[in-house]
């Protein structure tokens, strides 16, 4: 059976891989404890499966425009544009079934074969699949260690930046780094835009998944950022929403039209209720969404600690997002391992502890020779993080 | 802004242009008949409503696998392999945020440029869009008019198929001419298919929109066709569930692992309590179902009835799918009108009716002298039917 060769080219998220570990290793009795996946173990607030409720009890059961629903697109345009500074109108709003289908009609609608697209690395490994797979060439990009977490390596992105780069993807509190530009970087990368005349997928996922800090800020904002930016937007993360795949791309309007078109041709549309408990979400009581991130910040505050205390484990503290970053060269060191996939097997398999290593955030750059791990602390009660970390803590130890 | 050369080939459907005019009218006042769309107006059984909800209730807010929840795959492969006498396990089964994506999936998985892929015309204008959209060169195929509805021109088939040509979608119980295969003419395909080694996408919509006649068959039931069919199946049309978007693929199980890797990278996955209300649809009470049916069942006699006694009309009385296809030449004729486009605009104006034409399913193909209109009957109720195709008639006859 022969497949057109662009499948050749498609990648996909290793980090399943690291769920039917687990899964395999649970299925034989054992207690595990899931930091791999960046999904959350929460309800969706009450509020917002009632307005789905009723919008199903009015009939919005049938099909409704590609671009998404006239009210919900408005509700976007104010809620993002006041967080951001933007003016922004439904006609820069396009609704999607998730945030992961801007990925895929950002590169549709503007990377030709051939052109290059700078995207982070350590990052979301779907960027580099859809990169690929539309016949772009990937430029990965990477990051320095600082005091306080992680920069960008500017003096590398300028020096791979050529006549046939034509994007790049910032995704600010960054997956799986945790990552946050201050604004001299995020300045800096919206200069490179300009001056090379490159779109600009911003990839803001976690732009409200902040516990700490100062508020987040967009790169669309900065002058002349605006039209060359597309926000990738999503109700996932703030509102519980992960397996409702509700998203939204907020692009200039020809751009929004054009993904206003593939949607007609690739989905009809995002489905039609839930776009109205979208709407709920946004100008609804915004109890549920804060219990979910004074949730999520103890979760943080209880895994940084415990991480912090291990020894050989060298980490920052992130303000926002759902994951850890902890450098283990020297945890991995004390246990004799010189692998990350035997590292982490170990640690499932002697504490039940399951995570991500940096090897699931895309290939090692050359010169690479510290090893990091990813703890995701969205997906379990923060009495199992302190039992997990616990045992995982105590194995570091032995 | 410069996009991708490729959106210069991507389509769209037009018949969402009739419903902006129909609105536009309507917003001044006027009474419209909607038969322009190929939506249902009714309520989805509430029974596999009650089911999302216990889903959600049970926490089925989170991410599942891109292939699709296992339970619902299975319950998928149990009631389409029955339906078509097929072997099927869930391995085979990829499930899709509706009926739609299976077409873009196809063409990514299976189309390189340059490849041929034979699709009907008059047809869902959507293949032709994706067909172009992914590279592939479009050879549209006609039908001819029979005693009891239209036949597949075999003869045009065969001369137009090369080397290059790759696949054929294949869309029995047909939109918008509600074609249907007799076994001769699916046998047909099908040697075909094997002949010159083609992949088929069969288009099964509307497999279970079926009023009278003997029960639908699927091409892939045929011996040789399963190993190179790829079925499209929707829960839009028989669960009234348009607006849901929950749909799967039907394949090879090496096609589906593709189909599979196509979600993780392009959704993550098809947002997962609906699909938990899919497996209420397919295996709880079947009497919401039926009675969609048989609603529908009465709007295709009394739309039959009505325009079938129209001065002018000629037309054939479908077993299945939302649609009549009648032939309006002569009609056209008496009231002096002398292009499509005039004929529906003047009968918008002038008693409301709003439908598509032949020019909304694709360019007209060379010698195509007769004109034809669609008229969608799933829409309205049976009382609107009557009263819209009575002004109808009665500015026919004037």
């Amino acid at each position: 059976m022969a497949f057109a060769e662009r499948i050749s080219r498609l990648g996909t998220e290793t980090a399943f891989a690291v769920s039917l570990a687990a899964a395999a290793w649970g299925a034989q009795g054992h207690r595990i404890y899931p930091f791999h996946l960046g999904d959350i173990d929460l309800a969706t607030p009450a509020n917002i499966t009632a307005a789905m409720d009723k919008a199903i009890a009015d009939g919005k059961t049938g099909y409704c425009p590609g671009a998404g629903i006239l009210p919900l697109r408005e509700a976007l345009a104010a809620d993002v544009g006041a967080r951001r500074g933007l003016e922004l109108g439904p006609d820069n709003v396009t609704i999607h079934p998730g945030g992961k289908p801007v990925i895929t009609k950002f590169v549709q609608a503007l990377i030709e074969f051939g052109d290059e697209v700078l995207y982070p690395n350590p990052g979301y490994p779907i960027y580099e699949s859809q990169i690929e797979f539309i016949g772009g060439k990937p430029l990965p990009y990477r990051y320095v260690p600082t005091d306080s977490g992680f920069a960008i390596d500017l003096d590398q992105i300028r020096s791979l930046i050529t006549r046939a780069t034509k994007a790049i993807v910032y995704n600010n509190l960054q997956n799986p780094i945790s990552a946050e530009s201050t604004p001299q970087e995020m300045a800096a990368i919206a200069e490179l835009a300009i001056e090379h005349d490159l779109w600009v997928l911003a990839d803001e996922a976690y732009f409200e998944m902040r516990y700490s800090g100062a508020p987040s800020t967009s790169i669309a904002s900065l002058p002349g950022m605006a039209e060359r930016t597309v926000i990738l937007y999503t109700f996932s993360k703030k509102y519980a929403m992960t397996g409702w795949r509700l998203g939204a791309a907020i692009a200039p309007r020809a751009l929004s039209d054009v993904f206003s078109k593939l949607n007609t041709n690739n989905e009809s549309c995002t489905t039609h209720f839930i776009q109205w408990a979208g709407i709920e979400a946004l100008t609804g009581d915004p109890a549920g969404a804060e219990a979910i991130r004074v949730t999520l910040q103890g979760r943080r505050d209880a895994a940084y600690d415990m991480l912090a205390a291990m020894p050989g484990v060298s980490i920052a503290k992130p303000n926002a997002t759902f994951y850890l970053f902890p450098e283990v060269t020297e945890a991995m060191a004390r246990k004799g391992i010189t692998s990350l996939p035997e590292f982490s097997d170990r640690a499932l398999k002697e504490t039940g502890v399951s995570f991500c290593t940096r090897l699931h955030f895309g290939r090692p750059q050359p010169g690479e020779d510290r090893f990091y791990v990813r703890f995701a602390y969205s997906g379990l009660p923060e009495e199992d993080i302190r039992e997990g970390l616990g045992l995982l803590g105590q194995w570091m130890e032995a």
